[in-house]
């Protein structure tokens, strides 16, 4: 986020000044669906001065879609219209709020005068009343304003500094004919948190001195920490520290995996025994901007001693037990930065990936050689965003290459996030190779924006996983056989023609043989690629066969 | 709604008790995505004993169906899981609330341990808190309830009851522990509520007076006669009346189109300048469950004068300016059509449809020659459901053959709603000949469902109008050609096929003489029919184009 000196409004208006800001905070492009209600957001868009317009088949795919680009650009913004958009929207901004990233809703509003008059006008609940769905998005940001030309500058620097600092989203209304009126007056960006420095000191002290004291220790590098903007930061304190590190679920990639510190992926008892063993086993264990949700902990079967559990937040640390307020994680990191003292030789061993596994060419595809081809096919920087469900599952335990990231929904975990999220990152990231890796249950959800990569000429690689129905809840239902758990039986590699996604390279693969050729012939393709990918209705990886066995732990419902 | 001698709920689960009552109110089809936090739900729908589960391939679409249903069979139901799949469908709901159907929510939540231990599990904030997404539902709900052993039986009759006497939707939660427990207790159905006798006798006795004593006067049937089930008695009262009848926007097909005594549709300024000129012209205008929306008023240009207007609401009558309380529809009506004394000769002239265009085979099709044939297209029995924007403001203004149901989405204006409400419509009524018409931009909102169709052996006949973007944003909006109203280009008549519609018939038709050609084929065809029709950008019927030359006064933004 830039800090500007000061910040004038009065030469623009309402909506140009938002836009102007937003600009300023990194947000070179907003997702959306126009209305008439809307049509000063628009209009302002389509400007050509402000962010870019990216245009979405749906509400709910345009606000996934703005998830996806802040993950990768740190913030990210999605434009509906009144009532009609917003709504369809609230999923993925739940979403965005569960997994702490900054997106601004804003939203167009009727005017002024028709609010007045409780007009029974279209996009209403015809009861007069225009306040009911600002107060519907208020649980899933952590601001809202209205926007005028009066409060215009001032709100807009409070609601930049309140979704930096909660990482969550925002939510802004502009009346539609307000929105077009000069902004008035002016206003300063709001500073960042800053720590209480004695306590820092003592923390930082207290931290540093119980590592050095420790037998043995390990850092748990958490999702906060790229939420935040501190992956540069975590990185020194871990080459500094010398201490070895595992990731969790919603954590991975959130640091390089393929350097020597790292050790795996760590999912409590459901996954990497010797990962688990040897983190619990530490005398300390440094967690850094962490979750302990259900999936992160393989269904709360992690066992992490609070009293040898360290942990930085983005705006406290826990520390014996105790939460200090008042600590930014930046702060805390480039304190140790400085003041950690390295270790030697403290590698347990390192990690691995899957196995390696190339069954013969007319073999049906199981998962094992599945979840191993598509390792294999990801490349250094490459953006991997893998849906909810056995696909995240199965390739959350490989290990990627240097550079690449790899982005998931775990802990709001809703079906078709993948798909338009994949679309964000990839306008967010136009130099970088995207793969989506989908179901089909998911990939149904939220299918047409595979469009909009060909609208704007992205390339992704897209692989669509067709075994028929939800996979994750066969295995998690009483009767696998459920009729609820079958989809509509679409010809997935035949969507990209008709989606109007021309020269696409696409493939249907059942054999394993098929799968590699078609492999092969992406990794040198000079166009998107769409693999549809055919499984039997089973064939699953470990970490969801081992979630079902521990499904009584993640319900909690004995 | 049947009224049952009282309900014992203990020989049930909760979820078995509910759907039972559910089934009882007319609900034979539920639809929905399953989820693993609704697993108890899912597994009662699909049980074989209750409604039938309707799969869909995301939330909006299954409360979009819900809608459609409802709009049939006078209340419909969606099963959605928790936070994650329950805000998708938030949009849909709202929409049944503004237009006044019945749609039960049913959403299935954490078990109570889970909730209880504020656990951080997998489609939660991440916040330990339970209770925000019902809290976000409640706008646009009548009445809510999470549902347990103790409360099941009597929570049952008031949603039931809440949500056919406010014809709105109601939200009811399962924590999915809870959801299979034994049902404990019982309760009575609650009666429909009852008109004050003295003051209906009253009220009825003077709207016949004031009728009698009028030199001229008109009958403004509305939808919200269709949405109580009063279609028949207001048949009744229009016969022993022999007053002419008009009908609005929303109104559409409450009454057959095909008798005597109906004039057209009365859009203000906007369209049939001669019908508006003889309402507002009449000494008393008689609507009954009418709405004054933008749209039904064309955007307000209807001048009704509140001294010459008697308005029957569904619990309300409007006489001379005063409201009175406590009367319920079904008793005015039933009053009305014993005491009114019949007129002769009041029609002043008789609606007409659209007139015939005939273009030649090679034309390109005009917006005049297309409507002219989709009015022609229309079977007596066919249920029409149009989309918000141009195309159901075209065909809204032709005359329906006996029987045809039009459905429109007229004040809440979502677009995407048509074509899941079209699968509700067809599922709920088999038999009859389904005509979806929907166009480009509103289609990709929610495109997947025409799979289900497919799935569940229906046959709609489906129109998708190609002019490559929202077109009535176009004609509102300041400039046309802004970039926010173009949309993705797809192969729209190739979408069946790759979405796994075996055996349809399709088309693209660009000429006048195609279309006739794929309208005959069509007519004939033994299967489900999807036809892309290609126009022009900018080809729109007379009412939007009116409405944009009163666009000022739509939005009273002056």
């Amino acid at each position: 986020m830039s800090h500007l000196s000061g910040v004038n409004a009065m030469s623009t208006t309402v909506i140009q000044h938002v836009l102007s800001r937003l600009r300023d905070v990194g947000i070179h492009d907003v997702f959306g669906v126009p209305g008439d209600l809307s049509f000063p957001l628009n209009d302002a868009l389509c400007s050509g001065n402000g962010p870019r317009w990216i245009g979405c088949s749906n509400e709910l795919n345009a606000a996934y879609a703005a998830d996806g680009y802040a993950r990768v650009k740190g913030a990210g913004a999605v434009c509906t219209t009144y009532g009609v958009g917003e709504l369809s929207a609230l999923n993925a901004i739940a979403g965005s709020y569960a997994e702490h990233l900054p997106v601004f809703h804003l939203v167009g509003m009727p005017p002024m005068p028709a609010q007045q008059a409780h007009s029974v006008m279209h996009h209403t609940l015809g009861n007069g009343e225009f306040d009911l769905f600002r107060q519907m998005s208020e649980p899933v940001v952590c601001a809202s304003a209205v926007m005028t030309p009066q409060n215009v500058a001032y709100e807009t620097e409070r609601l930049i500094y309140e979704a930096f600092h909660h990482l969550r989203p925002v939510y802004m209304a502009f009346p539609a004919d307000l929105a077009l009126q000069p902004a008035l007056g002016d206003a300063w960006p709001i500073g960042s948190a800053r720590s209480d420095p004695v306590l820092l000191k003592r923390v930082i002290e207290t931290i540093a001195s119980t590592l050095e004291g420790a037998r043995t220790a390990c850092i748990l590098p958490g999702f906060l920490v790229a939420r935040a903007g501190l992956q540069g930061l975590m990185q020194t304190v871990v080459q500094a520290s010398g201490l070895p590190f595992a990731t969790m679920f919603l954590d991975k990639s959130v640091l390089d995996e393929n350097q020597p510190g790292y050790i795996g992926m760590y999912a409590g008892r459901l996954m990497n025994e010797d990962v688990r063993e040897f983190v619990e086993s530490c005398d300390v264990v440094l967690a850094v901007g962490t979750l302990l949700t259900d999936l992160n902990t393989g269904a709360f079967s992690a066992r992490l001693d609070p009293a040898r559990l360290i942990s930085i937040g983005h705006h406290q640390v826990t520390l014996q037990g105790k939460t200090h307020l008042g600590l930014e994680m930046s702060d805390v990191l480039a304190g140790l930065a400085k003041q950690i003292k390295k270790r030697q030789n403290t590698i347990a061993f390192s990690a691995r990936t899957l196995e390696t596994v190339r069954d013969c060419d007319n073999d049906p595809i199981t998962a094992a050689a599945l979840y191993s081809c598509w390792s294999r096919f990801v490349r250094p920087d490459d953006i991997v965003v893998a849906e909810t469900g056995t696909v995240s599952m199965g390739l959350g335990f490989a290990q990627l290459p240097r550079g690449a990231s790899f982005y998931n929904q775990g802990l709001w975990a809703s079906i078709g996030w993948a798909t338009p999220a994949a679309l964000g990152a990839a306008v967010a990231a136009p130099d970088r190779r995207v793969l989506l890796v989908t179901g089909d249950g998911s990939h149904q959800v939220s299918v047409q924006e595979i469009s909009q990569f060909a609208r704007l000429g992205l390339k992704p690689v897209i692989f669509v996983l067709n075994n028929g129905g939800y996979l994750i809840e066969r295995l998690l239902s009483k009767n696998p056989a459920s009729g609820y758990n079958d989809i509509a039986r679409w010809r997935y590699a035949d969507l990209p023609h008709a989606l109007g996604c021309d020269d696409w390279m696409t493939a249907r693969v059942s054999t394993c043989g098929e799968l590699e050729l078609a492999l092969r012939r992406a990794a040198v393709a000079d166009s998107a690629v769409y693999i549809e990918v055919i499984t039997g209705p089973d064939e699953a990886p470990p970490f969801p066969l081992h979630l079902r066995d521990y499904a009584m732990s993640m319900y909690r419902a004995q």
